[in-house]
């Protein structure tokens, strides 16, 4: 089964193409088209033996885009497949589920409108995926198509967990509360830490920290999302690449009348100029700023201890929500590759069982392995994510359900 | 030595005056000024016996509340003094002191002008305090004054953990940045549990819950704080009577799009309107809660379980923070009174050494008891907070120093 997994973005979309049949599943091609309806857009396209090709072409729309994948897909020059028929099922990456999703879902008619019932919730992210969807329906009218949400995987999260302490009418009326995202990778990561250190999942505490340019960090009890940094919205929670995390709403405010700035320009400032960005001024790149921190840079090396601080804190938090925990999972571009930031998060949990193996833990890039003690009571393992493959994975279970009906 | 201590609201001035002269301090009266510059104001007054009367008055502005409370005070039919010349020395709460004020301070013409820069961080608060401090120079034009700032002992919190995440040039320019409040007490009951437990407070490591009305919690390494969860405002961290405590500013500023609000009804909504008063419709009084919560009221149990799920998370964030906890002290309204809550809280926190004595636990009410078990590593202890003696002992301490000098 051949399964082509969709990301859309406002002004990209990424794709990557799984054949799915062997056990070792393996992906055919990969790429993104990126600047659409701006100028220079372009695509990038890898094929299965790492030879990348990049095409321009003015692309003002996603169905454009979706286009001029399908068309490299199948070419006879870059091309993976000899035709469209081919492909077997497209999933897609939504962002937000709103408390209608709980699950991957196959889509159909009903399950759009529910998805356009989602958009006051995430504005600027749904809009671009139902985009696809639609675009799909066009080009490939036959393929069954699987939408993979963001939020599905926190629904689990009890009440008193996902509520926020304001008049509970805000909640009825506009669904304020915590929905959490990245629910892809933290139950892809939790699920694969558990099987890597033998642990039941039915029976087990896991911390998840998806340190990416979003980060997030998520209480996994039972296999179960209990508690999870970001909230209704993905600023809120860890310190991250620009964004501001957890801030006094006080502040918020003071700030917006200090600047005469309406909501717009705050949701801004607070997403795109904050973070390790608004702190170093030098950048929202960890590397970067680790290089900074070792040339001495003092507003890098803050950003650094505030970075880590935060994690540790939210670490220590879950525990106590869950009443311990049997393991810790790092991952994400910074949590599979930031030796510093691990040992920083790590350093003074002993007292909950932590023992991070230092040495082995600087040795270790973007792979899954064990990185504590071999006496440390809470495993501290990296893991690699891979959302795409989970979308791959449910979109061709779901796609096989309803062939078996 | 007789000191007065103030503690002026905006509509209100709390009062009580000490002798501090024995070495088991005793109050000679205490009482309030209620709706200043309101109808029906009034001044209620308690006798050192316990008799209360209430004094009916129409009280304009806080001189005039002042100079009430003074007459009273000397009163031949309700007062304990005879004239006011045995005050020897007025203490003031005052609520902001920025990055200035470290500790308690004898007031000057200085003083008060730098109180003054710090009103726009705490435009609500600082200016009754001001107001106090100018009658009593009025009033009493000989008697040495002390200020005594809610924020000073979080003044020693490093700078990774006072820090927000957004742009660096918004801290030079409005001073935004963690402060914390209730330093008052969070410092007399943390010092306090060390005695108790005989813990050496240079070594040690302290979670003080202040649970009352308004809510915050701090972190207290070797005496010092190192973390609080009030931010740059009172409305953050934890849930409140009327306050939000911890909200997504993403949420924030959709509800005020939503609503169509601006800064001043939002600050009002999530300051006056949020807490366990916002979920639950009933009340801000967590008495009133725990009864509804009995009789079976969905939303009472809601707002219960939300604000001891907040407070065990702040305890384990903490606790992560200084590399483990040695005791954690319930205090306030809430922490030296409901049971319930300090269960709530310690349940599944075995795992950092935390062994409540619940038996011993329902028993307890506003007075100084250790409640963990002989075996617990962690000891958890009630202490009821005493911010007024507090200021009265730094009064008395400066003024010392001062007439020694």
């Amino acid at each position: 089964m051949k399964i082509l997994v969709l990301n859309c973005g406002s002004s990209s979309i990424k794709y990557q193409l799984f054949n799915m049949d062997d056990e070792n599943h393996h992906v055919l091609g990969k790429g993104a088209v990126e600047k659409i309806a701006l100028k220079g857009s372009f695509l990038k396209h890898e094929k299965e033996n790492g030879e990348k090709v990049l095409l321009e072409g003015e692309i003002l729309d996603h169905q454009t885009g979706i286009d001029y994948i399908l068309g490299v897909l199948s070419s006879d020059k870059h091309g993976c497949i000899k035709n469209l028929e081919e492909i077997d099922a497209v999933g897609h990456r939504v962002v937000h589920g709103g408390e209608t999703f709980n699950s991957s879902v196959f889509i159909t008619n009903e399950v759009v409108e529910k998805m356009n019932e989602c958009i006051e919730l995430a504005p600027l992210h749904n809009p671009p995926n139902l985009s696809g969807i639609s675009a799909i329906e066009q080009l490939l009218p036959n393929v069954p198509q699987v939408g993979v949400f963001d939020t599905a995987f926190h629904q689990t999260m009890p009440k008193y967990s996902y509520m926020y302490a304001i008049p509970y009418s805000l909640y009825e009326k506009y669904g304020i509360r915590r929905y959490g995202f990245h629910g892809t990778s933290h139950k892809y990561v939790s699920k694969r830490a558990c099987e890597i250190l033998g642990l039941d999942i039915k029976n087990s505490k896991v911390i998840s920290c998806h340190l990416g340019n979003g980060a997030s960090i998520s209480a996994v009890k039972n296999g179960e999302s209990v508690d999870t940094s970001m909230g209704f919205t993905p600023v809120e929670g860890l310190m991250m690449g620009t964004r501001a995390g957890d801030l006094d709403i006080g502040a918020a405010t003071f700030i917006m009348d200090k600047e005469m700035i309406g909501t717009k320009s705050a949701s801004n400032l607070f997403n795109k100029q904050s973070g390790l960005l608004g702190i170093t001024g030098i950048s929202s790149d960890m590397r970067e700023i680790r290089e900074a921190a070792a040339k001495d840079d003092k507003m890098a090396k803050l950003a650094l201890d505030m970075y880590s601080y935060k994690i540790k804190k939210y670490v220590g938090a879950y525990a106590a929500a869950m009443g311990g925990v049997d393991a810790i999972i790092f991952t994400g571009g910074i949590g599979e590759n930031a030796v510093y930031v691990r040992e920083d998060v790590c350093e003074g949990l002993e007292y909950m069982g932590v023992e991070l193996d230092c040495a082995k833990n600087e040795t270790i890039y973007s792979k899954e392995e064990l990185i504590s003690k071999e006496s440390s009571k809470v495993k501290v393992v990296v893991v690699p994510t891979d959302e795409e493959l989970v979308i791959a994975r449910d979109t061709k279970q779901i796609v096989e359900e309803l062939a078996n009906r």
